[in-house]
């Protein structure tokens, strides 16, 4: 299908996740999805060489050109900036259309680590989603490094993503992307329900810097070790 | 050792989580500790029973009471109540000790699942810390049941607990502590370092409610899955 991926960029660089956009991009065109990589302005220096780089099926342009080409919609930007870039984008461009929102509220204007600049009532999420509500936002694939996103495999033994969005619809279908086209085992992709539940997985991220920095690597993840119930 | 224990109680009853103080003075008791169970005042029925009902290592008494027994302490009171506790107890019968703090902010007053009455640039076990300077706080074991903080076996599987504090010293008191007598591996015992890593610990709740509600029960627990650095 036709993907616009917002953020071409180097989101969370500062935290060693390196270029979410661009690794995402780079998995959905290798099973076979056109994926045009949004930025401020088309012609910016990484989209095309992204696109350069990725044949055919990869182009660039600016946030309203990923989002009008997409069918389905990738928000890759920092969290700071997520929503002027869906703004850029265009609510037209977002009606009906299914976002999934990877982005993270950090904050680094109180130092390391960073705090969020939303949660615990609220979420980034939910953010996006109030001020486009024609969007169908999805929270998935914020709690991880882009490498083990789009290859699961890469780290040994059972790791997790939570999935959470008012749309039931919305989410089977990017449930469906996940596990097709990035290589993730339905059962490890937990359902939260509604978007509101991204307050408890934006929430994870404090941990996650914390390990990265004492671990000096993003090479892990949560897993939920869910135990049957108990005897009565 | 002697150890007092605030919170007889019903700690996060409405989670499921059970009697967090009880359960974890009786995995003591059953160590060999002297265990003095603290509540609001002496002679409560929860306490009285208990301490019954476990030999002669077993006591109760009141916050104040517990306090100035144990030579450790754990913090088993409801996030909302754990200030007043504290202060019931009395600074001079916290001062130097090890005060394990196992509650969590809760707020159930905006419905359910609740949100955190504090979080993000604060948490509670620095707000305790701050209230009591002299106790050696070490937050630890708020982020699962209390049948797997004294029973890490009871789930299958690779399970961790988080632990942080600003007293190295106090962090490994209570690493031997949680390795000896509550049987968890030091390998999944995972260090944070200073209590400001609290904010992450106590974050991770939002998300255990959700998985509580979903699941319908209470045995399961997170597991950082952690692969080794990769080649640059």
């Amino acid at each position: 299908m036709k993907i616009g991926v917002l953020g071409t960029g180097v989101v969370g660089q500062t935290l060693g996740t390196g270029v979410v956009g661009q690794t995402l991009g780079t998995a959905l065109v290798a099973k076979g999805h056109a994926v045009k990589l949004g930025a401020r302005s088309a012609g910016k220096p990484e989209g095309v060489t992204w696109a350069g780089a990725n044949g055919a099926l990869a182009s660039e342009g600016s946030f309203a050109d990923a989002a009008a080409f997409g069918e389905l919609l990738f928000n890759c930007t920092k969290g700071e900036h997520s929503l002027a870039a869906l703004r850029d984008a265009g609510g037209a461009n977002l009606a009906g259309k299914v976002l999934v929102d990877v982005a993270n509220p950090l904050d680094f204007s109180k130092g390391m680590p960073p705090s969020l600049s939303v949660g615990n009532t609220d979420s980034l999420a939910e953010t996006l989603q109030r001020e486009f509500p024609q969007a169908r936002v999805v929270k998935a694939l914020n709690t991880l490094n882009c490498w083990l996103m789009t290859g699961p495999d890469k780290l040994a033994g059972e790791h997790d993503l939570f999935i959470c969005g008012d749309d039931a619809e919305a989410r089977k279908q990017v449930l469906g992307l996940l596990t097709r086209d990035f290589g993730w085992k339905p059962e490890r992709v937990l359902d939260l329900g509604p978007l509101s539940s991204a307050r408890a997985t934006e929430a994870l991220l404090p941990l996650w810097i914390r390990l990265y920095g004492s671990l000096g690597h993003a090479n892990f993840n949560f897993h939920m070790n869910i135990g049957p119930a108990p005897k009565a």
